[in-house]
């Protein structure tokens, strides 16, 4: 099985037959749609990359079970050097791409793969839900498909638990349980990449509880499957002479509204396994949050080379320029120190409680907090470092206007050696980057997806060993470990058993 | 002299013929081209407010020099209550419309007001430079007009001297003088609010030399003034759906380039006297960093606001979530002690070695340096508290498509008593202003305009009296000041008479 | 009745003879005793000062009630110009001192006017407690005594209200009522100055309910009335030879034992009046954050000075070396900004509920909110100017050794016009301010004095009317203030009648 | 050879005779000092736990040129997992220590064996360096020796070189070369763990040009050779009674005159070849900064362990106080996100120009230069969640007053089943790891030592690949890479060729 190329990923769209709407209109063709073309070309990324010989070794892995080798994106963790590697492939494509989306699909699959064997562990009689997975994540992988990921329920009153919601399609549940498989229904309020991928893996965006259990489903739908509607933004601004950059790749999210949709056995995985549903949830947020840090380092090296352009355009040389240089080093700092958090919640990976590991994660839960802050001022010091200009230049529009040509060439020359052209380019692209709507869009979902900073710094919490440190400290005070028994002490290790939301409900809701 | 209202401004803008370009396009009417509404509708408040009673003595001054009651956006100050007054009519005016543009005015002409008199005082025998000026201001006060402020040259190679550029036409300056007056030429990179004002005030951006004579040029040209022309950005973004806010008001800037443009005699204040000209430009950049403050103070407002409607509409309450109740005081914390340090330099304002008061510049640039990087927390803090919404919601071509309208309403419902229109309303505006074209803009403008952050930070050091803390400490020492001559110690107190570039050539170059 | 000089203030306090130990001793002279001396060299300055000329008119003013001129840190404001200048007055003296603690005074004195008043309106029958107080007022002002303020009481365990405590004497109350006055008795945990003041102001810490009305106690207790015990830390760090400033000038902060001391009647200001307690604790606490403002401006002011000495020993130029200049900028916007704010709070202060006014709350907190955090980074900046000498130069016993003095003098010579003795002088003083025990005294108590930060965000939110920047947003959006009843639309203006707890049973407690 | 314990080393010092210094004291025996037991026993740790089973992989490891287990810290890296065991190892001794200091050791060793080993490579007539070095190394081993790194000049004027300076002594030099060896001369200024050391390693602070050949001298001697003089300060707070932790383990710096000592040639291992003295130099700078990432992350621990114990023993629990919990994950977040650029400069360790690995120097740096200032923050944040008590409570004087005990227990009664007693040992604890001379030593040698944050962001600029994201910026804009030879672009990759100074004549001079 070859694995396709960028272009091989677009006609394969044409397989389906999705209800998408984008902007009101329906969309006739997804593969041929403009206006999520930079999308589809985007997640092209990871596929032509995949292809490429000098990122074999990144890109690809093989997949134990089957043996085949596949995309980096799709492949199951065995080691940390797999979740090391995972997160450079992401800081590539998504250094190419802006961010490139597929990563999503790695992080469901291993969430998944570890939950279906903990629940065939614990609910030994009704077996079968791992071996059921991985006939699914074969295929996925051998069909080498991009999976969008249905998780965060529009969630209606957020006083109210699911169960008890006045709209019950606030969250997605299990409508109706039938011999060949269940119907379920709800709506997901943001779906990331929903118009182009193949298939949705639904998972729950929270813990449940017995009472609940109707609502921990997790299970794969075609994205033309009966009953699913998405309604999307367009992905990137595709159209917009300024939008250099996201008018070429972008992302698109979606509504995803599943009215009564049959999905059959062998692509349900869990479905009232309240426990295992939330280690579900968890362990796709921590895989999740360990690839939006390859992600955001990727879009910092945009950042970072855009400015080092514009430094060079205006004339200015960092090495004679404190102020600027120091701009540039606090923005490499930024980035790289996050990335460092990736890097080591990689070589500290743990255990993911089956066969599996996942990134440790007080250092992926750390690098996401972050960078969910700190974009800003990554934003803020390539602004500083390219001046006023990114947001000052007249528009694409003028460029070719004989009356102000000439003009705007004598404004726009600052040094000899480089054409006036030059620089409004690169000035184009800072400002498509970091102030335009596709560059604020990189700051909000920067900042809430993937969980918002509270639910971050739940995690950190829950999973530090302050025990540990404090039995240290004790030691040292020479007092023997008090008899003392208090939530800090408890915490001498991880607790991977207690299942948190996944920052879903935490903060400021997304929708 | 009654003061117009924002509709006899706008109409008396076809008084005049200039010739503006809008994204490649001439302009026929400003007042009626829709690209440009938006400003003309932003600097109609600043109208509109001085003819209400209830902000009658914030927005309006009795003018001394004429006894005429005068818009405070063009009134010289007298007494650190002006000052003070100025801020609160600047945030008045810019919590209703983002930005107002007009203060610009106001800064330009206190800065002649002083300039000129120096001018006089120095150069005794060739006098009246104030009293022309006079003449001028009472005309622009009575006829109630809005002046554009030409201060941002070209700049060109910035290793060289204006005097020595390749482009002579880098920067402004006096190509001709004639017995009735001066012929300019050059271009002038970023005025704000330029295709819409009745005037410019054409300034140097930078302290010239003897040798740079030439180009230390102030004087006054109508926007339709023969050879003047206008290269302008839309206003705002008009015409954009989402666009709520800033399709209503927004702020145009525009290249100004000046072909050998004829000034009579009675509207040149300086041609040549580079001292008083240096002292213009810094005395400029102070009152225009004070007005800055009072002007994001006012764009903190509608944040504030905004953000707590949207966590209203959310569902949430600051009370019971502390994360949010943070977020809400951080953001109140941002603006309100930046705001502080305007008032601080109100209240220690300065003499201006003339007639006037300016602001204490190193309140003044302190201020305006906290705002210049702090607006990236503003925006965090904004969409922190607004949650991943403002960028995921569908937009407004998909509110009425029957065909998803019920789905949306369940996604959007959050609480019972707020309809999901008003929900999408709040999220839209949010957007616009901080997730956007439109909202980036408030970022790099704060970063950038009036002096990028090295200019600030060298004011501050110039200014500080940084010798008297010394005294203090070798004194507590019980050392005798030594008799050292070093640079910190000369620092005793402000040095108003030595000028440095208002920050113009300061780090990232704007053009 | 002239001022007393700063010998006089120490001479007085020997007509007390209150019971005192240090560090396990009792003390037999607190005038003589060496463990206290900076303190009482810290407060004396406050005197000395106000007998200076140069100073009177900040150090002083006219009491309206009396007539007489007063020492400003006794005076009961009338005026914003007022608020200003002990603003203002308070940096004086604390730039000289460090601390000069006496600023407590005037905010006790300031609250109880306020609260006295207010119960006299609200208890009509049983008035006089403003006049009572006045007539104490009047002699505090007139013999220039200095007052200690009791408020932090021991509060054992934090999850019961005073009235449910397991010792009663977590919290000072009244024990019994007696025709000629009251007996009260409990714990204060941190009085500042306590040893060397002239008498306590008790005053509650918290707000307290109907249940716990014999914890509403605020009255006037001379410090050595029968009773009273004060268990303390010396003031600075006297007698270490390093300690050149805290050896001079320091501050003691004491426990305050209350066991069983009688207060006649014409020194009870409240006892039992719970609401007007609540009112009195909070005014208190908006006026002392004010004060630490001016107070942490004045220490700044001597880590501005200490830091540019420094540089300057150390042969470096801030005007060369662009990060030197960028650390002292920094320095100089983190006191000045912070700083700005209390000027902010004098402008717009407000009406305090009685004859008086009080520091605007909102830009109080603020500013107080500021220094508490950024005190970290004032030393953080002081040591970046300063370099690594500070903590690696051998002490002061190694100065005289004659068989290293040479060595030691070529390890110093960094500059030839500066001698090796001055560059030892001032590294020690910046030792001595910001990395010893002293100095981070100073971090702590910024922090954690006058409130912890979760205190003053507690007062920031309730204050800020949040509610007028709702009904703005709204009106621009287009629709009608919602008839919603929420707590954000309450907001719309300051609420100074609902009393919060002064910060005491915030977040760290203080003992 | 087995491993010393900790005492065996100290009795191994007896056989040094070292003249030293501490507080104006000529020092008899190092080892039986009480001034300078806490340094001894700090070091001690390094010794005691490589001879503990359960640390066996961590704290040593296997010397390839000898076969030899050794003690990690004096160790030579052959890999990427002896980089990260090294940053493990220093965290664990540092966190039982406070600061081991004998990971300089590590750092001069491995600086020496590659640059000597260049050394042997350019200058191939006169080899043999490597192997002397070698034999050094096996000694130093075998031994189980620790070895003060003699590197920071006095540096007198910082305006001229070194060779220029007036007193020649302001940097350690050749001052004569003989047949048997090298006689050097001149003070370093700054030794850490000077006087309880076996040997220095000598080494330049700065880059030498050929014209300074003389200052670029690398050797061994021993502590007590002739002409050598140490002038310490006493490590940590010996002898004070609230330094529960810094009486026990402390650090000692130390001035160094080297007054015309004789180095056999045996133990000289670079004098004259500025070339590579500088890669020594700033090779030494790269793996200090990553040992000082691991000694810094071991403080952490320590305030994390502490702060967890206070909030316990005030009463409050994190889970519900957001905003304690909040500051503990602050807190954590500061320490494990330098840590986790030690992690990543660990994994993508470079080679070291010989036989060798180091440290990724970007990473490395980052690491370094945020460790430096945010350990203000963790000042701070201890201090936050642990209250004012801390430098409230009183002394342990006060401890066994029978007169105020009783009282003192009612006040530190916070919690019943805690005594008070326990609460008092924490928060002496605290206030000696942050609030203290000690505490403050951590701060200042956080920030300046291993080279100021200047150095650091020259490294950290000099090293980053900023030329490999410009071609894929310029890639996506579809230009080709211009011809430009702009410095921006030749930073392709990493430069190891190119030497800079390590720092140590950055920012604020250390002496």
């Amino acid at each position: 099985m070859a694995m396709l190329t960028a272009d091989e990923y677009r006609e394969s769209l044409r397989r389906y037959r999705p209800r998408v709407f984008v902007d009101g209109d329906a969309v006739e063709s997804v593969a041929d749609d403009p206006r999520l073309a930079p999308g589809i070309a985007a997640i092209g990324v990871t596929y032509d990359f995949a292809t490429r010989q000098e990122y074999a070794e990144v890109m690809t892995a093989k997949q134990a079970t089957s043996g085949q080798t596949v995309n980096r994106l799709a492949h199951i963790n065995e080691t940390n050097q797999d979740l090391l590697q995972k997160l450079e492939a992401v800081r590539l494509v998504c250094r190419e791409s802006g961010c490139a989306q597929r990563y999503l699909t790695h992080d469901g699959l291993n969430a998944l793969a570890a939950a279906t064997q903990i629940a065939d562990a614990e609910h030994s009689r009704s077996g079968g839900r791992y071996e059921r997975f991985l006939g699914y994540l074969h295929r996925v992988q051998d069909e080498d498909l991009t999976l969008g990921i249905a998780m965060t329920d529009g969630k209606g009153d957020r006083s109210k638990r699911p169960g008890r919601q006045a709209h019950s399609d606030a969250y997605v549940h299990v409508a109706e349980r039938r011999p060949d498989g269940i119907v379920i229904r709800g709506t997901k309020a943001i779906v990331t990449a929903a118009p182009y991928v193949h298939e949705f893996l639904v998972m729950p965006c929270r813990s449940m509880t017995a009472e609940d259990a109707d609502f921990a489903v997790c299970c794969a739908v075609p994205v033309d499957a009966p009953g699913v509607t998405v309604i999307a933004r367009p992905a990137g601004r595709p159209g917009e002479k300024a939008a250099t950059f996201s008018g070429r790749y972008g992302q698109s999210t979606g509504v995803v509204v599943f009215d009564d949709v049959f999905v059959p056995h062998d692509r349900v995985f869990l479905a009232g396994e309240y426990a295992e549903a939330a280690h579900a949830t968890i362990t796709y947020a921590t895989h999740h949050r360990h690839s939006c840090i390859g992600a955001r380092a990727g879009f910092g090296d945009l950042l970072i080379g855009a400015g080092a352009l514009m430094v060079e355009a205006n004339g200015l040389d960092p090495d004679r320029h404190g102020h600027i240089r120091d701009a540039m080093v606090e923005l490499i700092t930024v980035v790289e120190s996050f990335y460092a958090c990736g890097v080591a919640a990689s070589v500290y990976g743990v255990d993911d409680g089956a066969s599996g590991v996942m990134p440790d994660p007080v250092f992926a839960n750390i690098g996401k907090l972050l960078l969910a802050t700190k974009i800003y001022d990554m934003h803020r010091l390539a602004h500083y470092v390219s001046g006023g200009l990114v947001v000052a230049l007249p528009g694409p529009d003028e460029d070719h206007n004989p009356e102000t040509a000439a003009s705007l060439e004598t404004v726009l020359a600052g040094r000899a050696d480089i054409p006036a052209d030059a620089r409004r380019a690169v000035s184009r692209l800072v400002e498509d980057l970091t102030a335009s709507y596709a560059g604020s869009w990189y700051s909000v979902i920067s900042l809430h997806g993937g969980g918002s900073p509270e639910a971050m710094k739940r995690e950190i919490w829950r999973n530090y060993p302050v025990g540990e440190k404090v039995e240290l400290v004790e030691r040292l005070l020479g007092r023997g470990v008090a008899a003392l028994d208090s939530p800090l002490r408890r915490r001498v290790s991880r607790q991977p058993g207690r299942c948190c939301d996944a920052g879903c409900d935490a903060p400021p809701p997304p929708t």
